[in-house]
């Protein structure tokens, strides 16, 4: 006997497969959903149904946009001498929501990771290398903190110095204690990076 | 500037109205439906926008369902004998999957609490009062097993006790240790009601 409905038996499937959602997660979005007002969920639906109709990728930055070039791409205001290489979009959104930064962006797509079946050619490095030319004096390389990040990024600078050694300028993010930290519960690495990248008082 | 095209930040916005789910991981769903194939999303955005469409609610036991009666209480094969009272949907189908009861439904549509500003008029309890005539011989209170479900409990039994006292046999869920628990962890209530409610080896 089918306890639910066919479509809410397919939206909790659906759901599921958002990552971080499993079966009971989905279940409660799905009965969120259905005592919602309708104007949330059509509206909801809608959106999401037309998602990717309005949705171009910039063909310079490769960040998500309405236009191409990018809003940020195409600025007059922004300094086209320095790109923050970052993994994916939402990056983006953090170093503008948190950040002063006024340079140009350029989204990779993903990093590399052999596990996942992710290779240089998968994400746009190629593109990257296509952008540095005279114009371009510093290269900030803004991948995660974590293995895969670390891979891509060294992978990355080779690139670059092969192409431009010494013309272009490649930075990373400062690695140490994260504001607010407890020194007792820092991890070694962490503490190591804190050591090593110390400043003067 | 914007970081991000209008319908992105709002997709982001509506999913932050579900509960649970904040500002970063309502971006990562976003993302994620971003990079989806296309007829993941229109169909996921189609059954959201239409999801209230079908769906009806049971006259009789208050369940979702695409007919009225639902398929539960018009089936010849239910014992229509013995109702079990739950709190949503989303218990009916844990107990349809998760054991073999057979008889019928009433899904309260949430419990009482006066906190939340919901009181005994606001979810079906007179329904079902009104649904106990001479051929119910049980009601089984399946609420959850907290303060607000312990409080719907009793007041469901009493406004039973006051029209059909003895006729209709009232019980509710056993309450002990769960499958798998570990007695050093657990706590004091649980450890109290499994030692009040010991049985014979």
């Amino acid at each position: 006997m089918n306890v639910l409905p066919a479509n809410v038996q397919k939206l909790i499937q659906y759901l599921q497969k958002i990552p971080g959602l499993g079966p009971k997660s989905a279940a409660r979005i799905a009965m969120f959903l259905l005592k919602s007002p309708e104007n949330y969920t059509k509206e909801l639906g809608n959106i999401i149904e037309s998602l990717n109709d309005d949705i171009v990728y910039c063909d310079k930055c490769f960040n998500i946009s309405t236009s191409n070039p990018c809003d940020i791409c195409s600025s007059e205001e922004r300094d086209k001498s320095i790109i923050c290489v970052v993994e994916d979009f939402l990056d983006v959104l953090a170093f503008e929501n948190g950040t002063d930064f006024n340079g140009l962006y350029h989204v990779l797509g993903g990093v590399i990771s052999p596990v996942n079946g992710v290779g240089p050619e998968d994400i746009t490095i190629k593109q990257l290398i296509a952008r540095l030319d005279d114009s371009i004096e510093e290269v900030i390389i803004a991948t995660n903190p974590n293995i895969e990040g670390e891979a891509t990024a060294m992978y990355i600078k080779e690139e670059i110095d092969q192409i431009a050694s010494n013309k272009i300028n490649v930075t990373r993010l400062a690695r140490g204690l994260p504001n607010g930290a407890d020194l007792e519960y820092a991890d070694k690495n962490t503490l190591k990076k804190s050591f090593e990248g110390r400043t003067n008082f």
